[in-house]
């Protein structure tokens, strides 16, 4: 099994309708789980829930708000239905640990809305195209780039996932970020572990942050992000952009695109990040030139 | 008091933590409230609560999943807390209607996190700019156009909004689309009442799809709509940009961008719409040309 699988099991919990696992340390970016294998455990649990109820096992669409970091230990997930459809099911979720006094606090609760990219995912009418950039034989590979995030702690993240940055736009690693508000790349599983809609929740959220391009470095904690997966991808390397264009008061947004091997937009999503500005920074380079 | 104000006014609720109010047919579209009208009153209900619990007024990132459509009569706003931050609190709210043999139906769920803005929109460090376009006068009265829309029932939405169409957008009038996948416009209450926060989730959602502008008229249900408030809005116009770049399978995305009349974006949208494609409809002449 795969570690990405394994990282997945989910146990029946102690109440209908609940799941349960116990969180490892290999996902880890500092002291904290990715987000990324949060949301694909949120969305694995509310599969769970609408396979029983019988169909709609495919996410469209997933809204997770972040309200404290989840670490190693015991992980309850527990779902609520709320609305079953002929073409779409609809769910809430709830990712719950345990503090140091065995009080419950929630990590993060989502909303999600299932279907079947089989017929909400094709055909294609109109679509993105990916950009032309690098061969992932040609970018740099993420381990690599690590030591320059900035983030405390180890990154048990990047052992598990192969992420290859197209040079152009990693100036931040030794101090010469592009400020252009883009980072690119390319994604896949270091064990050879195929993409499928869930892990595209993983893929959008497994990049550095956008904001190291504008020459902010550090932690860049997730208030909100949503997904949107628009198709199933196929096998092989994904293609990943992320941008960002507005930043005011602490607050930006980063946008991720994710395309399969055969060039299709695969998953679209949003997050809304905090990031500290350090001192002496300067607006005036990163100021975007993009209009709408 | 104005429309937008009176339509907001909440009294308490028979239980803790909830509200209701009387909705009328006045923000209709077809047979339906518009999902903007009930955002900010989810919004409302939202700020209701934390002004109780001291702080945090101001909705920053605001994700709603649509489980049914709202008609006029007793609506109830049935909200609950997730965490209380220093800086940000996040919430839940579900607003519920009763069906004709009196059960209790959810028409949406939404979660969102509050702050404030004078801190979390402020300074403005990077942004992107308004297009140029042409001025409110120079523009089509959304009334103008409401005839072409294809949705079946009145819609009284109109005539609560003065909203402005740059003629280059919307050739679909005439059944001449431009089929470029945006639309543009400008936004102001018709009786006078300048923009806020919460009325920006309204904004967002109260122009026609932009499925009209691919030559797609009629319904466009939303399934899933993300808001990130980036600012307090200035007096006076309101500009806006509707866009989509991927439809596939019957779901296309729709983003909006919202500037003030200082010409600083205050709300980024992104909502997942069901569109029903017509007999003959070509893909070829509305593919995209936007690579990221």
């Amino acid at each position: 099994m795969s570690e990405f699988d394994d990282a997945l099991v989910l146990e029946a919990g102690v109440a209908p309708k609940e799941h349960q696992t116990q969180l490892d340390d290999q996902w880890m970016i500092g002291d904290a789980v990715n987000g990324g294998l949060l949301m694909a455990l949120a969305a694995t649990a509310l599969g769970r829930e609408l396979d029983a109820d019988g169909g709609h096992l495919d996410p469209l669409a997933l809204s997770a708000y972040f309200l404290s970091p989840a670490g190693a230990g015991e992980t309850v997930l527990r779902t609520h239905t709320l609305r079953v459809g002929r073409q779409v099911s609809t769910d809430q979720v709830s990712l719950l640990q345990r503090d140091t006094e065995g009080r419950e606090v929630e990590r993060l609760r989502a909303l999600a809305t299932f279907g079947d990219l089989d017929t909400s995912g094709a055909p294609v009418l109109r679509a993105v195209a990916p950009p032309r950039m690098p061969s992932p034989d040609e970018c740099l590979s993420r381990g690599a780039a690590a030591g320059a995030s900035g983030v405390p702690g180890a990154i048990s993240l990047t052992d598990r996932l192969d992420l290859r940055l197209d040079p152009s736009t990693i100036g931040w690693v030794v101090g010469r970020p592009a400020k252009a508000g883009r980072i690119r790349g390319w994604f896949r599983f270091r064990d050879g572990r195929e993409p499928d809609p869930i892990s595209l929740l993983l893929v959008a959220d497994a990049f550095p942050p956008v904001a190291f391009d504008l020459g902010i470095m550090g932690w860049a904690p997730t208030l909100e992000f949503t997904a949107h997966v628009r198709g199933k991808p196929a096998p092989g390397w994904l293609q990943v952009v992320i941008t960002s264009a507005n930043f005011a008061g602490g607050l930006m947004e980063e946008d991720a695109l994710v395309w399969d091997s055969t060039g299709r937009l695969v998953v679209q999503s949003r997050q809304l990040v905090g990031v500290r500005v350090p001192k002496g920074w300067s607006a005036d380079e990163a100021q975007a030139a993009a209009t709408a």
